[in-house]
């Protein structure tokens, strides 16, 4: 594509996550295939090891964030003031409105976390820094999927989820399929937590108790909410194009059925937070870093969402 | 195909199952698209249902369980003898040597439990007649998935597992892979129960407690056995061909990557029983019975694996 001139070229920060994981050559490869796309691309992080990398930056504003002389493949807790400090950095940048939108590369909880940092995620991170209900969706070949839970073990599942809660995920789901991805009235099919959405009470009852109430309270919102469906048999329906989105109970109900339908290809969004955010669906893969394995497709169709997404925020509130 | 002189015909049960389902047309569709591969088809259940969803029943040998007059979607309990009595002939007949192998068209559990029966499902039913521990795999465009728990609530999915059970399992897919499969030394890919199979004890510990145990139990008995892996991630490599199946640890985290890679064209097979089963893998649906609408791939993939398998465990068994 070539610039548009009476269009701002749309300014998108990239965070380069952690220097000893493949992010590095991921943004190094997404700065060369998106060169030509109009882009104002801005780089928060090790700068050095994109460029070690293979990366050329582009011209402009780039935040160095230095990591000592951390090697592919060899993590250190001393990197991780750095890694935290380029998403925050990129994050009150979008806030402020210095970036438009911001695509993040991989990080490790591990290495974070052992540097004394209490974030579980990028997502945690930013929900601290932005405020707001953070909803995760993952975006691939068509399907769209927010989780309802994440990062806990299968046995709390049940314990996390409430009426209110799931109605409040609906609602960052709807406000921002419609702000966001420019969906008039989204459809959103919405899983059982049980096999067979619980068949009738059979094989339990969190789809009575919970799951159809907070849907009828969402529906009396305007929120086009249905199901609650059995979870393995309607994420057909949605790559068919009978739904917008689906809401997943849990991590795998959702993320197995995305990640075999669209391996490699998927996006993540953070949804409900007053900043457009999107990440790669991969994680640092320390062992195949600087190797040159790694598929950059992830982080290059992060890049391009970022712009679609924050391209269509701004013309809604262009048109209020 | 033409009939081969040498071999004898495949002799396969069909099943009809509820005759107020989408079974009489699925079977009807079937024994159309069969009668030229040298197959024998019997076919147990309700005849005239399915002489009535435009099925002529090839010569030879059927077995007629009455249901009174039932109507495409409007099931009813006085069918429930009829239906569960085909399952159980054609069950002893595959026993018995009569068939080599059986395929069922789906049942009810709501019609049947009416009726007193106590069965979940066919699986159980043919647990009963046959013995053996029954496991259940879904088998779809290239992908085979078994589950170590099937239809339980979700809250009580970590409870049923134990190293025991999951060794037992993997002890009737390595068998059964290689008997009726044909796989030599089948690669078993074995998911997590939590996010990211726990992420080292992040999110629950039965992945240390219980599942890496009984994976190193199984390897320890030859059994090729992998994991635990993250469930999100690998199903595409099963698809890819690194894995020869994979094994959940409950319903939906199996079949949600299966039916949203092959809904439609899955099979269901029963392993682990003296006699060799195959089914659909869609229920009654009773809501487009009738009405033209059903989509008969599923049942008849179904016979067609059905030879196939018993196919395979005859030549294993003349060879020894």
């Amino acid at each position: 594509m070539s610039e548009r001139p009476r269009t701002p070229r749309p300014r998108i920060g990239i965070t380069v996550g952690d220097p000893a994981g493949i992010g590095p050559e991921v943004v190094a490869a997404a700065l060369r295939a998106l060169a030509g796309e109009g882009l104002e691309l801005r780089v928060y992080g090790d700068l050095e090891a994109v460029t070690r990398a293979g990366g050329a930056l582009p011209e402009g504003t780039h935040r160095r964030f230095a990591s000592a002389a951390v090697e592919p493949g060899a993590p250190q807790a001393g990197a991780a003031a750095g890694i935290v400090g380029a998403v925050q950095a990129a994050g009150r940048d979008a806030l402020a409105g210095e970036l438009d939108a911001m695509a993040t590369a991989p990080l490790s909880k591990e290495v974070i976390g052992a540097a004394g940092f209490a974030y579980p995620g990028h997502t945690e991170l930013l929900e601290e820094l932005a405020g707001g209900r953070a909803v995760m969706l993952l975006v691939g070949r068509g399907l769209r999927v927010a989780l309802a839970t994440i990062h806990c073990a299968l046995r709390d599942v049940p314990g996390r989820l409430s009426a209110p809660h799931l109605v409040g995920v609906l609602e960052v789901m709807h406000r921002d399929l419609e702000r966001r991805f420019r969906i008039a009235a989204p459809r959103i099919a919405v899983c059982g937590l049980n096999p067979h959405a619980g068949e009738g009470g059979r094989f339990g009852d969190e789809e009575e108790r919970i799951i159809a109430p907070a849907l009828a309270d969402a529906r009396s919102r305007g929120i086009d909410a249905r199901g609650p469906f059995s979870g393995d048999s309607l994420f057909h329906r949605a790559v068919a194009g009978e739904f917008d989105a689906v809401l997943a109970m849990y991590h795998d109900q959702g993320l197995a059925p995305l990640k075999t339908h669209a391996f490699g290809q998927a996006v993540n969004v953070t949804l409900g937070l007053p900043l457009v955010r999107t990440s790669v669906d991969h994680g640092t893969a320390f062992d195949i870093a600087g190797k040159g394995k790694a598929d950059p497709s992830s982080m290059i169709e992060a890049v391009r969402l970022a712009v679609e997404l924050s391209r269509n925020e701004r013309g809604v509130r262009d048109e209020q």
